[in-house]
């Protein structure tokens, strides 16, 4: 009769551990959005991160962060709702709005709660909420959490979509839930064919943009890279990707931004972000605004690994983003290849089932230099002869 | 079809806009946990935060925040599973674990996806968790997003809990589910009653301590309190009242929060608690323990302000904690009671249904002076006079 019970059985961690080949709750120092130090002191280039710009440590960001700090607090010890609102959050959601061409936004303590707010927020028991198969843990969790039903579609499917929502047509209310950016993948959602089905079917649709807004069409995001904002009712963005912070919000038409003030539960039982969070966002959208740099940086990054890892033979998906997924077959080769690659200077981040199958997720930002990059490569061809075996050209 | 056609028709918070009775979102600044300035300038004595302890904008706090950006950046990128672990985030575990008595401690980056990662993560379909009726929303929260049935037991009454528990004996997993402080009332769980019945029937018991834990027992919390911290299998702890930051933990037997760290998907997709938070959470934790005097002056000042309030002829309730409701019997004479007391120099919060019946929420901290409590008093007698009418000696 205890919940608890399962836990004795749990053993897959202590397994891994002991075979040295644990890849989670690593310790990271002297970490920048290009290298950091782990735990035994060994220096790697950082290729598992998502601080895409390098404003996570950017000086005047972490400055800013830290005299926020000395000037409200180290946090509001409230919801913005009741008594922890400050004028840094409304002045975030200004040019949150402004920057991402929408009439309001809100801001939520996190990325994961912005999602939980919007989607449990707005839809309930009746609604049917249409998930992308390859949808964010944080979305499945929102429409779990939202009691509606939840109705699947394959990836990036919009055919598939008009046929389920076809079904449907005049009777629940429905909202559409899609990535912007896939994290495992990299690759974008098919958004004008997306638009065109959910307005069709009077369907709302939800992007959202974690590793998108920042980062593409100079940080404006998925939709603006589609030439889209008008009709994408509802974004949301999380600061702890592009914006070197934590927090996330959501953008969409005002009434629905004030109807979300005060009906969506993650944000008003829950403390608002804390002074430091919050103007350290604030101080990455101004600067990405002002060096657009970083984000044709960061594609061109990307872009030399994807030409230099399909040149060492490995499969990188559909990748068109900073995120490049290198497919590894199965679990142990992951484990193996990963560790390979630690010894070479280089950490990725190992991916296991049931998050995806089995791959290292690599990523890459705009301050990473040459030598840096070259060093990844070297990595992968290691990786490559001594553990995959990938066939040259395969 | 559309789920936003609903925002439409929410008026609610414009209407009382217009009337200049909005009691939500309002900025505050210069805040301390003793006063803060509006928007308008004007200085009032805070009556409504949660800094207990006056710990988010102690220097040593603030420091510890801004020296972490400098140190390790102003967020971590990642989730603590993939790449976004500190030392820190460890460490803060080590020093909670050690000071509440449990053998171990998983560090979240809110309270809310504490609640969300324990429960979601313990329970799920099949399962039943009992809630009491005025656990908080994150609790109720959490148990949706485990999809676990949920029962409710009647607020306080551990022999209501014991009879629902008798009807499912022998059959589904369950979970109590309460708050240790109740946030809207101020009164305590009843824990000896509630650990016999749990123990009895093979039930995991979580108490949620958001507003105990750094409050009661010299800040070890309701558990503590009772002398039951051995016998309280899941205790969860937010960082955004006494420890004047935000973020949140769960404390259990290790092989509960290793499941945890594996299976709790509010800390496996959400990125981690940036340095910032997660140091002044751990300044704030070593510093309440060189300086118990916090938790009794906190003490001393709800009582004061309990007998003055009960002098007026106020109804408190059962509060025996910082948190002491105030009865005003409905919306408007809320709204009007507010804006009095704000007009008198003193903040406290409005609540109205569905959040709780009507009331005016006020709390107290360690480091408001007498002068700041008298003013307080004054105030309440005002709004007795003026707007409540409240008889002497009621």
């Amino acid at each position: 009769m205890s919940v608890i019970e399962k836990c004795t059985s749990y053993t897959r961690a202590r397994e891994a551990k002991a075979a040295g080949l644990y890849p989670y709750f690593l310790n990271f120092d002297g970490r920048d959005a290009g290298s950091a130090r782990m735990a035994d002191g060994r220096e790697v280039v950082m290729c598992g991160s998502n601080d895409y710009l390098g404003l996570s440590t950017d000086p005047r960001v972490v400055e800013a962060a830290a005299r926020a700090a000395h000037r409200h607090g180290a946090g509001c010890t409230g919801s913005r709702f009741l008594n922890g609102n400050l004028e840094l959050h409304d002045q975030l959601e200004r040019e949150l709005a402004q920057f991402f061409g929408k009439p309001a936004a809100l801001v939520l303590t996190t990325g994961y709660q912005a999602n939980l707010g919007a989607i449990a927020g707005l839809c309930g028991p009746g609604d049917i909420v249409f998930l992308d198969k390859e949808a964010h843990a944080s979305l499945i969790d929102a429409a779990r959490l939202s009691r509606a039903r939840i109705q699947w579609f394959a990836h990036n499917d919009a055919a598939d979509l008009e046929t389920k929502l076809a079904r449907v047509a005049g009777g629940a209310d429905c909202m559409v839930v899609v990535d912007g950016v896939y994290s495992m993948e990299g690759d974008l959602c098919p958004l004008p064919e997306l638009v065109d089905v959910c307005e069709k079917y009077g369907a709302t649709l939800l992007v959202d943009d974690a590793h998108g807004g920042g980062v593409l069409d100079k940080g404006r995001g998925t939709a603006s890279h589609f030439a889209l904002t008008d009709r994408v009712p509802l974004i949301t963005l999380t600061f702890s990707k592009a914006f070197g912070s934590i927090g996330g919000a959501v953008l969409g038409d005002e009434e629905v931004i004030d109807f979300l003030r005060h009906n969506a539960r993650s944000l008003m039982f829950s403390a608002s972000a804390s002074p430091s969070n919050t103007a350290a966002a604030l101080e990455s959208l101004r600067i990405l605004q002002n060096e657009p740099w970083r984000c044709s940086t960061v594609a061109d990054n990307a872009d030399f690994m994807r030409r230099e890892l399909t040149e060492l033979g490995y499969e990188v998906g559909d990748s068109r983003t900073p995120i490049v997924p290198v497919a590894t077959g199965d679990d142990i080769s992951t484990l193996l290849a990963w560790n390979l690659l630690i010894e070479q200077g280089v950490y990725v981040n190992a991916v296991l089932p049931p998050a995806a199958s089995p791959r290292l997720r690599t990523s890459y930002t705009a301050v990473q230099t040459e030598e840096q990059l070259a060093r990844a490569v070297e990595g992968f061809r290691a990786v490559r002869d001594r553990i995959l075996r990938v066939p040259v050209g395969a």
